[in-house]
C-alpha cells in the first residue's frame, strides 16, 4: 500500500468506501497561504455523488473539515489534515461480492495480494477514496493559483463514439464546462453524450469516455528529469486515478502517424519569452514545462459495475451469475472531472516547490 | 534533477551525452544473483547506435563495466555500479545549438531551468541517458526471470501509419522480434516499415511509431494502491523515457468506445488459479497484477533531429533556418525496444520486492 | 515540514497542540494483524497528562479512534488512521508568548522558518504531536510481538545526577517500570528522583533525564547500510523527539575512554546462533543487528517551560521578563518512556519489514 | 542497503573494500556551482590512509575524477559521479575472516542478513566506503560556502581518557586542526593523544576518541520537523559512519544533570538578529537552527582490527584464537574529521534547498 504522492508538496490519504471516513493529511504546503473549507467544498461538490440523474444515487454531502495546519485562516506550513465523513453506506448491498470477485473489478487481486478485503463495497479500491485527492487537490490549486495564476480546467471530450469538437483551450473555463450535467463544453456533443448516457443506463450498461485537461500559465522550467519528467509524473498520477486506461500528452498516439517536419513545434517570439507555434509537444519538452499550456488526455473505461447479469465464477471456480445491486453511475468521467484537476494541480505544485528549491 | 528511481530496487542514473560515460547504480538488489556483464551487454547491444543502416551512425560499442555490489559472480546484496564509456562524441557538431535551441529538444527548457546546460548534444536529455536504463533493467529482469520465470518481450507495432497485424503475445520471443532490423515481428509489416523509414531518411525527415510490450508469468499481487499501482508505475516509467507522448495499458484508449457489458473481463477457471476470458485490463485489476499477462503500448514521436531546414527563432528570438547536423536516428522505436523492457523490468522488480516484504 | 518518517511501514502525523485534534495515517502495516483501539490506548495512558503529580495539569483523555484500515478487528493492509481530539485547550495562557520567543522553545525558529506560527502553545513543536507517534508506534509494537516476540522496554535512569542502579535488561518489564509514577524500575533512585522533581516544581524550575531503552528478541540481520544503519535511524528516531539531547548506543561516550581490547565483543556459541560475551556493541555491528538485545540511552533537557522569571528579549529585541503560565512537566522523562518506546517500535517494524523483501 | 541519503541534495555511494572503485553519484547540486577535482581532493587527502604513523599502511592516492554533471568548471545541475580507484587491495590478510568472524566487526551480521559477504576485507562496512561521503560532501561544502558563508570545522577532543581543553568555537580553523597529526588543536593534549596512540599501536592495541564539530553562519531556518529536524538528520547522518557509538548536541548527556533555570538559553539582540546568550541548545531549537554555531559531539569506539590475539568462535561456534592481519588504524579518529564534516555538510545542503522551496 502506498498511499502517499509528491516529494515536497505530499499528500497520504486514508478510508475505505464503507468505513468510517476518508481523508488527507497534505503536508509541505507553505505558509501564509489563505485557506478555509471553503476552497475546497466547491471541486468536492463537482465530485459528488447524487449530483445528477447521470450519476449514483449513494447520497453523500461530502463535507470536509480541516484538522490541522491552519490557524486564523492562514496556513502554519505543518501538515493539513483534512477529513469527510461517510455517511450513506450500504454494505448489505455487497453481500453477494463476499464470494464472487466482481469482473473488472479490484476484488480478486485485492485478496491475491493482502488475502483480506474490505467486505463493504471497493474498500479502498473504490472511487469513494478519490475524495481525499480532491480535497488536497484543492489545495494546491489553491497555493499554484495564487503564486503565479497557474489554472487547471479539465473538460470530457469523448464518450463512447462521441466527440467533442474543437475547445478554445486558452479561453475554457469550469462555468463553461459545468453548464452540463455531462461536463462537455460543446453543448451539441453534451446533448447527445447524454443521451448515451442514459440510454445505458436504463439498459443496465454503462459507457468510457476521455476526459481532456489542459493547465495554462504554467512558467518554463517545472518538471526534474530524468525520472520525475513532468509528463512521467502526469502519467503516473492520471493512472493511479481509478478506471483510467491511458495517457497521452500533446499529439498522443497520433504522434506515431506524423513525420518530424510536420511534428515539431518551430520557436516563434511571444513577447519577451520564446513560445512554439504548434504544440504537438502538449507544453512539455525534455520532461520540463516549456510555457505553453499543458494539454493531456485521459482514458476512462465503462464503469465495471454493471446490472446486466454476467457469467463468471466464484472464488473457488465455481460458475455464477453476477448480478450487481450497489450503486454505480453509468459513465464515471462527468464525476472524474475535478479528481482529473485535482490530481494535476498535486503534481504541478510539489514540481514547482522542487523547482524553488533551485 | 531526479535520477533515481524505485522505492527498493532503485536505480540512480548519471552522464551526459558527450561527457566520459555514462552509468548507473542499482541499489536494493537481493544477494546471490548470478551476475556478470555477460548479462547486461546482450540489451545494450540492442540498444547500441550504428547497429544497422536504420540508426545513428554514431559509434559506441557500448561496453558495459561492473564496478561494485559483485563478487565471484554473485552478488553481495550492496549497491552494483554500472560503467558505459562514451567514445565517440563530436561536439564540434551542436555548435549552431549554443545559440539556437532545436525545436521539439530540450535545449530551450533545460536553460530555462537550470540557466546553464551542456552543450555537445542533447547532455542529459539525450537518449545516450538509456543506456543506463537499459543496463540496470537487466539486472532487473535477470532478477525477475531466476525468481519468477517472468519474461518481458517489446516490439514495434506501428511506424506512420503502418500497423503490425495480431502478434501472439503468449508465444512471441525476442528473437522473433530481432528477425528484423526495425524490431516488427510481422515480417509483412517489417518490411513496410524499413522502407518507409529509409524514405524519411533520404527525405531528411523523421518517423514516429508505437512499441507494445507484454510481461508474461507475473504472479497476482503486484502494484501497491494507490498512487505506486503497476500501471502507474508503468505509466511514470515510460513516460521517462524520451520522445514519448502516450501510454495505454489493456484496451487503451479504445475503451472510451466501448459499453461496459463488452469490456468487463469476466473470470473463468485457469487450472488451480482464476483468470480472465478476455484481457480488456492489461492484466491489472485496482492497480494490482491479476495473473493474466501484462500488456500496453508506448507512442514515440518522430525523431526531434531532422535534416530539413527548420524555419525557428534563436535564444534571443531572432528569425534563423536551422539545419541540423548531429548524427541521428530516422525513427527511433527499433532501438527503443529494450529501454521499453528496461524500464519495465524495474518496475516489476521493485513491486516484487515490496510485495515479498508483506 | 517532513512529517512523515519510514520507508514500508510508515508514520505520518499531524496536529498542532492547541488545534482540534492530533492524529496520524499509518501506512504499510500488513494485513491481517489483530488491531483495535484497545491495543493503542495503553501507550497512550502511559503518555498522558496529569496522570500523576508529577505532570502538568491539562487534562486530556486521549482517547484514541481508529478511522480506517481496520475491519472486523483486523487490519486490511490499508492505511490506518488515527486520531485523538484536543479537548483541554487553553489558548489564553499563551498571549505573552505572541511577542516574545520563549528560552530554549521553538517560537523564534518557527517564526524565522515559516514566518508564521501558532499562537496557541507550541503548535507542531509541542510535544503534544507525540500523541501521534505513540498511537502509531504501537501498533508497530504489536506487528513485532506477534511476529516474533520483540518486546521494548524503556525506563528512567537518571534524572538531574542521581542515577539508578544496574538494571536487569533481559528480564525488566514495563510493570516493573511503573510501579514508580517516576518510571525509574530502581525503588530507590526512583524515590529520590520523585524527591527532587518535587523540589524542582516547587522552585518554579525543571530537571532534565535520561532514559533507557532495551529491544530484545531482535533477530539478526535488520538495519540497511550504509545510511539506514539501525543505529542510524534509532539516532535519528530518538533525537526527533522534542527536548532530547543525544543518543548513544551501547558503550556510547564510554567507548572514547576504552582500549579495543576491552571493547570488542568476543563470539560465543549461544544454542544454536553466536552470540557475545560482552555487548559493548549493543546488539548492532555494522548498522546490523546481531542477535543480542538493543540497548541505548537518550538524554532529555530540563523542560524548557519554568514559572521562574527569565530576563530574556521579544521579538524586537527589547528586554522582557517572561513569567511561564501555560501549564507544563517539571521533567519530561516518566512521561517520554512510551514516545521512545513508541519510535524505537517504528524504526524496527519499518527495517523488518525490510529484511523481509530481500 | 539503503545507499542513498538526503531528499533533495541526494548522495548515493556504491563500492566494496576491496573491489576495483569505490565512489558517489550526486543529484540535485544546483547548477552553475564553479566545481573541480581540486574543490574535492583536499578534504580525501586529510582521509587518505597512509597519511602519518598513526594510521593504517594500506597506501592509497584516493585520487577523485568527476564523471559527469560538470562541464567548463561548473555543475549543469545534473547527477555528478565520482569515482576513486582502489589500488592497494589486499585480500589475502583476510583469508582467516572467510571462516572466523572478526570481534565487533560486521562480518557475521552481513552474513546473518545477506547470506553472502564480500570476502576481501570488510566490503561495503568497510570505513573504506566513507571515501564516498567525503568526496561528496566536500560539494557539499563547496555550495554552503558560496551560498552563505558557512563554515564547518571539526577536531579531535578526547582520546582515550585524555580531553582537550577549551576551543575557540568561532576562530578554529581546518588549519589549526592540521597542525598536528591526531588533528587536535590543542597542543597540549595533542602530543599526549599522539603518545597514547603510539603505545596503542605497539601493544597492538586501539582507542577510542570523541569528535567535535562546529558548525558556523548557519541562517536561523533549516531543519525540517517533525522527522526531519536538524539534529535528527545529524544525529543519523554520525550514527551511519562506521564506529559511532554516540551522538549529542548543545549540552548533550549534560543536559540531564541541569534545571531548567540554568540550562534555558535566554536570548538577546545580536545586531539586528536576536541571539542568545549561551548555547546550550547547540545551535537548534525545535529542530531547525537558531542562527548560533551549530555544536556537537561524536563518539567513536576503538578500532576493531586489533593484532593482540583474541579468544572467540568461528561461523560454526567452534573455539579459535584470532590474529589479525590486514591493516589498520590504531584510532580512527584523527581521518575521521572529514568525515564527519563530509556528513555534516550533506545534511546542511540537504535541508538549505529544502528551506529554499519554501
Amino acid at each position: 500500500m502506498s498511499s502517499s504522492f509528491g516529494t515536497l508538496f505530499r499528500i497520504t490519504t486514508f478510508g475505505e468506501s464503507h468505513g468510517p471516513s476518508v481523508g488527507a493529511v497534505v503536508d509541505g504546503c507553505p505558509p501564509k497561504i489563505t485557506l478555509s473549507e471553503a476552497d475546497i467544498q466547491p471541486q468536492l461538490d463537482r465530485r459528488r455523488p447524487a449530483q445528477s440523474r447521470l450519476t449514483t444515487t449513494r447520497n453523500e454531502a461530502d463535507r470536509v473539515s480541516i484538522l490541522s495546519g491552519v490557524e486564523n485562516g492562514k496556513t502554519l506550513g505543518t501538515p493539513i489534515s483534512l477529513i469527510v465523513k461517510n455517511k450513506n453506506q450500504r454494505t448489505g448491498d455487497y453481500q453477494q461480492i463476499h464470494s464472487v470477485p466482481r469482473p473488472s473489478h479490484a476484488d480478486y487481486t485485492y485478496q491475491m495480494k493482502y488475502g483480506n478485503r474490505a467486505l463493504g463495497g471497493g474498500g479502498r479500491s473504490s472511487a469513494r477514496e478519490t475524495v481525499a485527492r480532491v480535497a488536497g487537490g484543492a489545495i494546491a490549486e489553491k497555493l499554484l493559483y495564487e503564486d503565479c495564476g497557474i489554472e487547471i480546467v479539465a473538460w470530457v471530450s469523448n464518450v463512447y463514439s462521441i466527440e467533442a469538437s474543437s475547445i478554445d483551450i486558452m479561453g475554457i473555463t469550469r462555468t463553461d464546462v459545468d453548464r452540463s450535467i455531462v461536463r462537455c463544453p460543446d453543448s451539441d456533443t453534451s446533448e447527445k453524450i447524454k443521451e448515451a448516457i442514459l440510454e445505458a443506463q436504463r439498459a443496465g450498461d454503462s459507457l468510457g469516455g476521455i476526459i481532456t485537461c489542459v493547465c495554462r500559465n504554467l512558467p518554463a522550467g517545472l518538471g526534474e528529469p530524468v525520472f520525475d519528467k513532468l509528463e512521467a509524473l502526469l502519467a503516473q498520477a492520471m493512472l493511479s486515478i481509478p478506471a483510467t486506461k491511458g495517457f497521452a500528452i500533446g499529439s498522443g498516439f497520433a504522434c506515431s502517424e506524423m513525420r518530424g517536419s510536420a511534428h515539431n513545434d518551430l520557436f516563434i517570439k511571444k513577447g519577451d519569452r520564446l513560445g512554439t507555434k504548434t504544440n504537438h509537444s502538449g507544453g512539455v519538452q525534455g520532461g520540463i514545462s516549456n510555457g505553453e499550456p499543458v494539454l493531456f488526455r485521459v482514458a476512462f473505461k465503462p464503469t465495471s459495475t454493471i446490472s446486466l447479469p454476467q457469467q463468471t465464477v466464484d472464488f473457488n471456480g465455481n460458475d455464477v451469475v453476477l448480478e450487481a445491486k450497489g450503486r454505480h453511475d453509468p459513465c464515471v468521467v462527468p464525476r472524474a472531472i475535478p479528481i482529473v484537476e485535482g490530481m494535476t494541480a498535486l503534481v504541478i505544485a510539489d514540481l514547482a516547490l522542487r523547482q524553488k528549491s533551485r
